[in-house]
């Protein structure tokens, strides 16, 4: 497995790492299997989508309503508890079935990182799993 | 790993792969280890629960919520901006454990897919990951 | 792959398993690879995010929220859809990265379980993947 860093350039954005986790899968020499794609942060994620400028907006739009709905506790400790749940709800990490040593993605699928709390320089794991 | 098709048969429904599933890890001879059932699509999702009629209307109820909270920029370009946001929030694969050739399910829970901009072939597909 | 058994003491409320997926790992001996954690039940669900007071709570607000949306058709049945529909977008798994036997979690991620219709006994699956 390997880890590179994304530096995310604002306080909430959607970046598309496909690139650089097929780059990873050619550096780890791996053919087939699963790649495993994870982030090590509580206040960004990853998903799988499609990479069009509008439902990038729209999506962090529809993560940001849960911040309006009232005050949260987490708020008193760190101005950020918007940021952790909507982390929460997408969740840290992506799994992508691996043949010929590329990603198994559908023709819009897209690897995407979902930052919630930036601008910060953020940690992805790749790991390929091996098939039984 | 192997790739079957679901045709869905409305715009948005739930359909259970479970047995499908099942035969699939039939056919792949895999007896242990964890099962990678994924979808290559953006706006149909694969998720674990019960398959209870009232639920599964419940589940598409809940999801369609975000499609009346405003208008969307995606739908500019593609009148279906709320499918992509709700198969981002469900996801496009889940992990199952599996033993003796089974997947390992709790009393209800069973593989579901999550139709949220149909009716279309959707590809499905089935990777059996080793134990370390 | 092993099993054990949590015993939730509320309604819903979240707890730390950390502890006890780490000691899962020494006791399967794993070192590398990615360790799935999994409950097979419909209506708890896990996650990683930080184990903070404020958040935990906030965290099961956020998913309470759908319970007050409407009246689901589900709870006709069994009186508890808003436990299904917050299970269904938080999910029944997480995959952690592993290396030298220890969780690649970062410094603030803990692996989290949602109970959402407690209290009862919950039983969480725990399996590492080997690497390609």
């Amino acid at each position: 497995m390997l880890t590179f860093t994304i530096t995310t350039s604002r306080a909430t954005e959607v970046l598309d790492l496909t690139d650089q986790v097929q780059a990873a899968l050619a550096e780890l020499g791996a053919t087939a299997g699963a790649a495993l794609i994870s982030v090590a942060h509580c206040t960004c994620a990853l998903y799988l989508n499609e990479n069009e400028s509008g439902l990038r907006e729209d999506t962090l739009t529809a993560l940001s309503f849960m911040g309006r709905l009232q005050h949260w506790r987490h708020d008193v400790i760190d101005d950020n508890a918007s940021a952790h749940l909507a982390a929460t709800l997408l969740g840290s990490s992506v799994l992508v079935p691996v043949r010929g040593g590329r990603l198994q993605l559908g023709t819009w699928q897209r690897v995407l990182l979902a930052e919630l709390d930036g601008p910060r320089p953020r940690q992805v794991t790749v790991a390929v799993l091996a098939e039984a």
